[in-house]
C-alpha cells in the first residue's frame, strides 16, 4: 500500500516478480484496494501508513497496517523478507519493532548501493535510518557494511572509507575525527579493511566499496547524486536535441547510452537493506515503478539465499562494540 | 605560491586576467620562483604555507608567507582583493586574522556557486569553512547567502532553502530542526525569503537560489556534485567510443555537448567568495588552471564593483542575531 504508485505500480511489479523470478510473493494490504492480486496469497491489512505519518507513532497506534502486519509476516516466518516502498521511518520502525535487532548491534542502517558501471557498487550507510549517529555506531556500521558487500556483492575484501572533507585525519567534524581515531585504531575488527577519509568525490568510483557515514550526510550525499545525474541527462539529452543533424546523430548513440542510462537508475539495484534487524527488509524508492519492485524481490530473494542476515550476526558477533 | 599548480599556471593566469580583464593584478610571492612576473607588480614574501600545514598554526608562525602577505595587502589598501587557490584553511585564517570579521558576523562562510545551466546558479554555504556550526550562524549564512546572491547573480529576491533530509521541519539533525524554527520565525529578517527544507537533488535545480548548510556537509555536497558530473561525462565519452558510426555521431554532437560541459566546469565561477570578512577573499579550486585563476580574478573585480562587502554589512547590521 506504499509508494507514490501504490497500489497499482506494487502490486504489477509483485506478480510480475512472481512470474519472472519464480519467487513466491506475498501481497499485504487492503484486499478492496488493491485490484487483482493474480493468484497472489494476500495478507488482509485494514489501515495505511501514508508518507507524512509520524513513523514512531503511526508503528503504534496502526497496528493493523500494512507495514507493520508485513514486518509481522517475516517475524512470524509466513514470509522470508519484507519490501517496502512506503514511509521510510515507519518500514525501518516496524521492521525494528517486529522483527527485531540483531545482538549486539546498536542501531540499524540503511545501505544503498551506489551504481558504478562497469564496477561493483558502492555501498553507502547509513544513507537516512539515523539522522545523528555516535562513533560507535559508525564503526558498527562498517562492520555491517562491509560483511554485506562482501556477501551481496562478492568483494572479497571490501575497502571501507569515512566520508569526510579532507583525507587527513584531523579532517571533518568531532564525529568523524572520533570514528577515524576508532577505526584506525581497529575498533571494527580484522575482517574491516579500513583505507581512511574519503571525500565525496569518491562515492561514485572504484576507490572505495563501502562508505561510512550518518543517516543525515548519507541521505544529502544520495539525493545529491540523483539530482545532479538527472540533471546532466537531462542535459545530454537537450544537447541530442538542438537540430536535425543532432537528432540523427543522437538515433545512433542511443544504443550505447541506454545501457549507461539503465547502470545509473536507483531502480536498478531495487532497493535498499536495512541492516542490523533480525530479518530481511528492503527499503524501496517511494517513486518505485512495477520494475523496480521486481528488482527490490529479486533483492530480498538475494538476501536470503545469501544469509546475509546471519552473515551480519556473525559479522557484529566476532567484534561487538560498545555504545 | 598556493595550488597544486602554483606558481606555474596560478602566473600565467593573473597575467591573463591583467591583459583580458584589464585588472591590475598584483602577485604575492618568492620573486626567485615565480618566473617571469610579465610586468606585473610583486610583493616580495619569503614561505609558503603547504596543503597539508595545519592552518591556525601556520598562519601564526609563517607570517612572512604568501598567504598572509595577500590578506595584509588587502587590509593595508594595497590590493582591493585576494585570491588563492592555496590551503582553504590557512586562506580563511589568514583572510579573518589580518582583514578581520564583519562587524556582527559570528563566522565567515564560504559560498560557492553550483552551476545551473539555463538559469542562475544555486549558491551553497557554508561550503566548508566551519565543520560545526551553531544554529544562529546558520541564520547569519542565510543572510550573507541572500545578499550576495542578489547583489552578484542579479537575482531580485533569492529562495533561500535549508538543506536537509525531508521537507518536513521535522525533518534532520538537532542543528538543521532549530535553524528551521528560527529561520520560519523570521530570525533573518524581512530582505531573506526562506522556502523551508530543500534536499540533495535540489540543488542542482533552478527550484532554489541559495541552499544554507553546515561547512561539513556543504563540503561533500560540493565533492559530490563534482565526482558524480566528472563520471556522467567520462561515461558518455566511453558510449561516444563505442564503434566507428558512434564516434561519427559523437563528432556531430560535440558543438552542442561543449558549451555544457564548460558551462557544468566547476572553474566556470572561478572561486567560491569568504562570506563575512572585512575584505574580498576568493578561494578558488586547488587543481586551478590559468583560466580558473582569470576567471576567479574576474570574481574578485565583481566583487569590488558591486560592493559586495558593503552589501553584507548592511545584510548583517540590519538584522543582528545572537551567536
Amino acid at each position: 500500500m506504499g509508494g507514490d504508485r501504490a497500489p497499482d505500480e506494487i502490486v504489477a511489479g509483485a506478480r510480475r516478480a512472481a512470474e519472472e523470478l519464480g519467487v513466491d510473493v506475498v501481497l499485504v494490504g487492503d484486499p478492496g484496494r488493491i485490484g487483482d492480486p493474480g493468484g497472489l496469497e494476500v495478507i488482509s491489512s485494514a489501515s495505511v501508513i501514508e508518507m507524512h505519518d509520524d513513523p514512531a507513532a503511526a508503528v503504534r497506534t496502526k497496528k493493523d497496517s500494512s507495514l507493520v502486519r508485513a514486518a509481522e509476516a517475516v517475524r512470524d516466518g509466513r514470509a522470508g523478507a519484507m519490501v517496502s516502498a512506503g514511509n521510510t521511518g515507519a518500514t525501518m520502525a516496524s521492521a525494528l519493532l517486529r522483527m527485531g535487532r540483531i545482538k549486539g548491534v546498536a542501531r540499524p542502517a540503511i545501505a544503498t548501493p551506489i551504481p558504478v558501471p562497469g564496477h561493483t557498487p558502492t555501498i553507502v550507510l547509513d544513507a537516512g535510518a539515523n539522522a545523528a549517529c555516535s562513533p560507535a555506531w559508525l564503526v558498527q556500521f562498517a562492520q555491517m557494511g562491509s560483511a554485506y558487500a562482501r556477501h551481496r556483492f562478492s568483494i572479497a575484501r571490501p575497502r571501507v572509507g569515512l566520508l569526510s572533507i579532507g583525507e587527513e585525519p584531523s579532517k571533518g567534524t568531532a564525529l568523524v575525527k572520533e570514528t577515524h581515531e576508532l577505526l584506525a585504531g581497529g575498533a571494527a575488527g580484522p575482517d574491516v579493511s579500513f583505507i581512511g577519509n574519503v571525500e565525496g568525490r569518491d562515492v561514485m568510483s572504484d576507490d572505495v566499496d563501502v562508505v561510512v557515514t550518518d543517516g543525515f550526510t548519507g541521505n544529502v550525499v544520495l539525493k545529491t547524486i540523483e539530482g545532479s545525474l538527472r540533471f546532466a541527462m537531462r542535459a545530454v539529452l537537450t544537447a541530442f536535441d538542438a537540430d536535425e543533424a543532432a537528432r540523427a546523430a543522437g538515433e545512433v548513440l542511443l544504443p550505447a547510452l541506454l545501457p549507461l542510462a539503465a547502470d545509473l537508475d536507483p531502480e536498478t539495484y531495487g532497493g535498499a537493506m536495512l541492516l542490523g534487524v533480525n530479518g530481511v527488509c528492503i527499503i524501496s524508492h517511494g517513486s518505485s515503478s512495477a520494475r523496480a519492485i521486481v528488482n527490490a524481490v529479486g533483492v530480498a530473494r538475494d538476501a536470503l539465499e545469501a544469509d546475509l542476515v546471519g552473515r551480519l550476526v556473525a559479522s557484529i558477533g566476532s567484534a561487538p562494540v560498545g555504545a
